[in-house]
């Protein structure tokens, strides 16, 4: 469909870009509370995950899952949390977010109510590690496990 | 890894049981305020999607979109919610929640702040069409689109 003129997400990145290839772009977002909170954006506006053809879907997971590995790798969170919502902004976009258990919302959501206050310091080379892992594990070919 | 003895999900079913295999189950979730709020739950006591072989993931997304277009087919929400979180049960589940412009929580996650009383009424036979729908579903081979 096209481009509605409302859509923040088919109007700009929505953060700044780490990867992209013609499906998809991975945004740091600019959450001040949780450094390393990554969205995986579709490029398309599209609502729901099973408006994608199946190889769509799994190729746009894929890259959520690198984000995920990513996260492991360079921060090891106590849990990583992976979400789908949209109320707001009905184009599809994947929230990958580093939990800890001292984070200002650990163990809610980080849509829940604020336990604490216990912003993390961001790793000054958060970015260029997060980009690094990110491009490096999406060159591999997807593995068939 | 072996059943830890305090994990609710390696301990029982989760809720209602609609449809299961030898990976994971579906589960109607008791949220009074989301009549067909559903669950993937994977049998297995493991904390992470990329914990999962690649096969395993695909089967297991395989599932929570199943689920989707059951909820789409049955009670044609204005948004589908996807979660998989485990910040309190560290157990792979995927949370599936049919959203409504007028229910609860609206546009906010079911887990931020509440905006109205609204419980929508289930209809008297949602368990039968949704148990119904996600089994024909699962019954066809996947597509490769």
């Amino acid at each position: 469909m096209n481009p509605p003129p409302s859509c923040p997400l088919c109007h700009g990145d929505g953060g700044r870009v780490l990867w992209r290839d013609s499906l998809c772009r991975v945004v740091l977002a600019d959450e001040a509370d949780y450094p390393g909170f990554l969205r995986v954006i579709l490029n398309a506006h599209v609502r729901e995950m099973t408006d994608l053809a199946v190889a769509e879907r799994e190729a746009l997971m894929n890259v959520v899952f690198a984000c995920e590995a990513a996260l492991q790798e360079v921060m090891a969170p106590d849990k990583v949390n992976l979400a789908s919502l949209g109320n707001v902004v009905p184009h599809l976009h994947w929230h990958v977010i580093p939990r800890f258990g001292d984070d200002p919302h650990f163990p809610n959501p980080v849509w829940g109510v604020r336990q604490r206050d216990s912003p993390r310091a961001a790793q000054p080379d958060l970015d260029a590690r997060l980009a690094e892992a990110i491009n490096r594990l999406l060159a591999r070919a997807p593995e068939k496990g």
